[in-house]
């Protein structure tokens, strides 16, 4: 079941002093993408598109025939790795229940320039309300995970995970989160609600490294899990101490990774690593290779570049 | 009155053949970014964001004493043109009313690297859990600012301005339009409710040029416009003499945008003439001094470089 589905009315905010009990006994940890959660999520992001760009009432569609009904194909106009399909087909099917869409690269499939990634019949003024919705959905999510697949080949034969992070488009966190999945990469958490990072700001207010994972051990068995973020390698070796299960390596140069790397492994009870903060493209491979775990990476989901796909419709009999 | 405005649980969707009467008697025109119509947008657009981040609760800031207070401030890494202060404003106060907030650069101020945008004192709490709501709604609609301002700024001297589209990110067409809007440029339509479009399939449907026109008269008085897409200087002529008001060309070479404009200064009736389709910013220049009036441009609101910023909590006293 999808449990955590952003729905349009659920502006459910945390506005008080957060409450150690109260939070941990409320919180689900599950997110599963299955077909029925992503066509749960993809009808509510769908329904919030659909209400901006047709409003009241589509004038352009208006002149078309409301009787006729033709056929199209949705083009991809470059290599990609496709995702969208339950967004694509929650737009045109809330134009028109009755259209029938017939999928040839689904999601995580590769397509070409030029390929028919789905065909589509149904009322000619409902693919045309519907185009630009579907259009939208496919063009970005394929981007995230089209960028995400590129991201995994550079790391191949390494033991890195690629990993998203919480620099999402807002109102579309779990669409991109699917996203980074259907491109071979790793969620991090999907929220504040079902894992603890423990950052600067949090260790100096708890007083350090000790006492702040001290408290967080009573969260531990609510959250998918507990990690804290070291700048230097004396913090990493208090973090280890400490017994801390996650350490986030934050911005540090490659030979310091290296060692760190090191550090972790000579520890009896050694945590899992992970990357984070000015990872480039470039400078992947050399991140990967010193032996971490996970590579979190904020452009997966914040910078966009667009798949150019087109809906081309058959010509009128 | 923000009378457009997307609502959380705002799914009206035309789901049944679309009639000319109803479409243009319940249709609403206009949009007004006026402060009291963007705090409206700000705070909805907020309410997801932080539905799908905080959910049931912040783990991670449960760490901090509730009665912890802070101040931080909020630093743009790089040059940007700066948008999003409705909505960084909106996350803050969701997590503390309270909370006092003091911008140094507001909606398309120019920033520089390192320059503080805000600084904001209130719960250490709240901050930290709106932190990165706030941040993300800033560097995705100052990327879009900063992009359209750099468009603009290409075209300077000439008669066209920069026009968006609806290739926008799904469920914040409203918040990228007025991104738009602080870059310098100019707002199509807002959606497929408040203009006519008529594209090529339109055209084909309705059986040529100037039926499609006489279909689409009696729609102008209730539109903000009427705009028919042309792909060649004959559908230019034709469109021209059947009275078009606005002509979209599609995708022409330069020495036939030259042309379009000369055949248009020539037609007694001059119409509105925009451009579209494979702009670059190399080519931007030289499509502008052709003459025409506008210039549409897809990447303005879908492909996204998201702007630095970080928020930086002052010493713990």
């Amino acid at each position: 079941m999808c449990t955590i589905a952003v729905r349009p009315n659920g502006a459910v905010v945390y506005g008080r002093p957060c409450r150690w009990f109260w939070t941990v006994s409320t919180m689900t940890q599950h997110f599963d993408f299955s077909p029925a959660a992503l066509a749960e999520l993809a009808q509510a992001d769908v329904a919030r598109a659909l209400a901006e760009d047709v409003g009241q009432g589509d004038l352009s569609a208006a002149l078309v025939d409301p009787a006729l009904r033709a056929q199209a194909r949705v083009v991809a106009r470059e290599s990609a790795v496709v995702c969208g399909q339950a967004w694509a087909q929650a737009a045109i099917l809330a134009l028109d229940p009755q259209a029938h869409i017939t999928w040839h690269v689904g999601d995580g499939g590769h397509c070409t320039p030029d390929q028919t990634v789905f065909e589509v019949q149904g009322r000619a003024q409902a693919l045309l309300t519907a185009e630009r919705t579907a259009l939208n959905f496919l063009q970005l999510l394929s981007a995230v995970a089209t960028k995400t697949a590129t991201y995994v080949a550079a790391v191949a034969g390494t033991r890195a995970a690629i990993v998203d992070t919480r620099k999402t488009l807002p109102g579309l966190r779990l669409a991109q989160k699917y996203a980074v999945r259907c491109g071979g990469g790793t969620n991090h958490r999907i929220g504040l609600f079902d894992a603890v990072l423990i950052k600067e700001n949090h260790i100096a207010a708890a007083g350090g490294i000790a006492p702040v994972l001290a408290q967080a051990a009573p969260v531990a068995a609510h959250a998918e899990f507990v990690e804290i973020e070291v700048e230097t390698l004396d913090q990493l070796r208090e973090a280890l101490a400490c017994g801390a299960r996650m350490v986030l390596l934050d911005n540090m140069p490659l030979p310091t990774l290296h060692e760190a790397v090191r550090i972790n492994a000579a520890s009896p009870t050694p945590a899992i690593l992970e990357i984070s903060g000015g990872v480039t493209l470039s400078g992947l491979r050399a991140l990967a290779e010193t032996g971490v775990d996970r590579i979190s990476i904020g452009t997966l989901t914040k910078d966009i570049q667009a798949i150019d796909y087109s809906m081309r419709f058959a010509p009128q009999p």
